[in-house]
């Protein structure tokens, strides 16, 4: 039985337990939040995650971390420390999205190390193995991409992206209207160029009962891919990303029929105003299936911060329902990101995901702010560099910019509003 | 005349030309915008501002960057090596916040090198007096605010914050609801210690008439200063903060009848659920005045990252109408912030301003997006670096994640979506 084949009989599973009690929400609670499909824990069954979690309706928003090599730079060590950074910054996931290099080590290792689930997004190795064997992308064997997502899955993958939506009726639409920047997803463009050379239908979207025959083998959730989130503002929200949208949800509805948890993947580069309406729509026609978005951006121009356009989208996404925030580093667009880079991107993230629970009204969300707060009137500077949000980043800062009397900051100094007499009289 | 007399009786002012071309509106539809009080043009009558510009009704979002020494840091060079950073990040104005050192000259220096509009807040001025004379801040004498803000107004300030809301009625209602953080301006703080002190009315509230008579001799703008701003966001929209805006809009009515342009200056710590609330009621119980924001900060607890948490409530702000966004540094709540601290700030803020901007549908504000997508989907690096936010560290970042071939990034490396052959289909 599947995780959610237990929530369904009404039994709760080890690792939903362990998810509830990690953010003190009631078990039950939870497990009829998956049993209807409006929660997920994505938890490989081959594996035992330390710290595993829960994502959906009444939950704490979470961030991943996307690591892996490339081409470019494609050193294990230098994965590994991006694994543990991101963990030490506090990212409740990581993705495994590496493209460069023997592929099933790097990815055993960082399950190995991983206290956090685990994604993947497996045609990578697929498209990989063409290569390796001297084939392009396109020539890659349909057989291949299972066998990727079956390698993944015996090792433990927690939940495994796969773009199920890029069918031939999405891409004639995409074609038909045009877009700006086309297709940016790189497993989406793999497939795409596959169906296109080969002239067939999307295997992962043909045979999805295989697919699903897979995931509850070895209980690991789909993360339904968005092959064409837009890659602009400008393509935003248009037919081909809409129309993807209808079959990702469908084939959601599908998989749970099945007993197999999953999750939406959304955008992307998406304008503020859009944001809202997107995931309502997202919720609307996924019946509340968990929403994971990238992002989104709220503007393309802004290469070096999209850490930062990415939190604005993250937050108001979040506000909206989104359940699941995917991190963008500062090195979005322009390189693999460094362990500082994963760091940056997993704290942005993290701001933008409480600043969102704390307007969705989750218990206890504003009590960290309150408390936190509460020190700084009192200007408890050790309190405050231990229990914000980074505390190592804080300290160096107020380091630099020492002040000459230990109890302010150098912005004020003697001039701290908190020191002023008139204080005392608000405070009760 | 003042700028707003000539507006009324149908003159366009020269600056309120040169503001309106600046970012390509019709200077008559910009003038009867300040005509109303749903513009202003901060523009001191005793100096030549290089790059005037206006904010409000269907302009575009401004960026305000704070700079000013403090009793711990106090170099006039390094403010102006603040000033240009600041200025050359793309900051619209700048405000002189010093409270340490010669004040006069250091705002000397400041406005004699701004090419952008300068702002004040005189009342740190009269604070230091007292201080330099030997009397503690509560002493210091009504008329030396009135002094300071005559020497701020003579010097050439274009805009000055006065915090006449922090009235005896406003204070009682603050002590009696009682605040985590209390009163979080410095301006504010020392006019309340003043009244709690002597017993008195706020003098910029009982004479200001007195402050209106001021401004137009020099036809400066007034900023209407949130003394109660939330300090956190426990704090925030309390009766304290909304009874002091209530003020607010009064001496706003007041000002504009007089013929003394205004803005309503706001939060502050606020959470992204009170943001559009927050913003509509300063819009409706101001008559539409254009709205200052201060971030806003959506959460308490990232030091270190407030130019972030200011991004993200300031993006969400300006999306609901506010039109000038003071920003906020990595430094805010640590230390008095360096120059690279100026510039991350600025850009933070001016992201936020952008992608509201979108948001509103400002004319041509989505060009810019659309342009820099074809640059991107065509690889068109030298293209990118020299048209996004931040040419500098965009193409510090790519020069040290370098990738072997020039027309990708190493990221993604030889599997650039980019580059698939499928995207061209999509190019129309």
């Amino acid at each position: 039985m599947t995780v959610l084949d237990q929530a369904r009989s009404g039994r709760i599973a080890d690792v939903v337990k362990r998810a509830a009690h990690s953010e003190n929400v009631d078990p039950a609670m939870l497990n009829s939040a998956i049993a209807s499909g409006r929660a997920t824990v994505p938890a490989n069954r081959n594996r035992h995650i330390e710290r595993p979690f829960a994502i959906g309706e009444g939950l704490r928003v979470k961030v991943n971390a996307n690591i892996g090599t490339s081409p470019d730079y494609c050193k294990i060590d230098a994965e590994l420390a991006k694994l543990k950074a991101a963990v030490e910054s506090g990212a409740d996931a990581v993705m495994d999205l590496s493209t460069a290099g023997d592929l099933r080590t790097i990815r055993r290792r960082i399950i190995e190390n991983s206290p956090v689930p685990v994604g993947s997004v497996p045609i990578y190795e697929a498209a990989s193995m063409a290569v390796r064997e001297g084939r392009p992308v396109p020539q890659m064997a349909a057989s291949g991409i299972f066998r990727a997502i079956e390698n993944h899955l015996v090792d433990g993958i927690d939940f495994i992206t796969v773009h199920c939506g890029v069918t031939r009726a999405v891409l004639d639409n995409l074609n038909e209207q045009g877009r700006v920047c086309g297709m940016v997803s790189r497993g989406g463009t793999f497939l795409a160029e596959w169906m296109d050379v080969n002239g067939r239908e999307n295997p992962l979207y043909e045979n999805f009962e295989d697919l699903i025959a897979l995931a509850r083998e070895h209980d690991a959730a789909l993360s339904l891919g968005d092959g064409l989130r837009p890659g602009c503002i400008a393509d935003a929200m248009d037919r081909a990303q809409v129309h993807e949208l209808m079959v990702l949800a469908g084939r959601a509805a599908r998989a749970r029929e099945a007993g197999v948890q999953v999750m939406i993947e959304g955008p992307g580069h998406v304008p503020i105003h859009q944001i809202e309406a997107q995931v309502r729509l997202q919720k609307e026609l996924c019946h509340g299936a968990p929403f994971y978005v990238l992002g989104p951006l709220v503007t393309d121009i802004a290469p070096g911060y999209d850490h930062i356009t990415g939190a604005i989208g993250g937050a108001i996404a979040a506000m909206a329902g989104a359940d699941f925030l995917c991190y963008v580093t500062p090195a979005e667009h322009l390189c693999l990101p460094t362990e500082e880079h994963v760091r940056t991107g997993v704290m942005a993230s993290r701001i933008a995901a409480h600043a969102a629970d704390i307007a969705r009204g989750l218990p206890g969300a504003a009590q960290w702010d309150r408390s936190f707060a509460h020190l700084r009137r009192h200007r408890d500077w050790r309190g405050m560099l231990e229990n914000c949000l980074d505390p190592a980043l804080a300290g160096r800062l107020r380091k630099e910019g020492k002040p000459a009397e230990d109890d302010v900051c150098s912005m004020c100094g003697e001039h701290c509003v908190f020191r002023a007499s008139v204080q005392e009289k608000s405070d009760h």
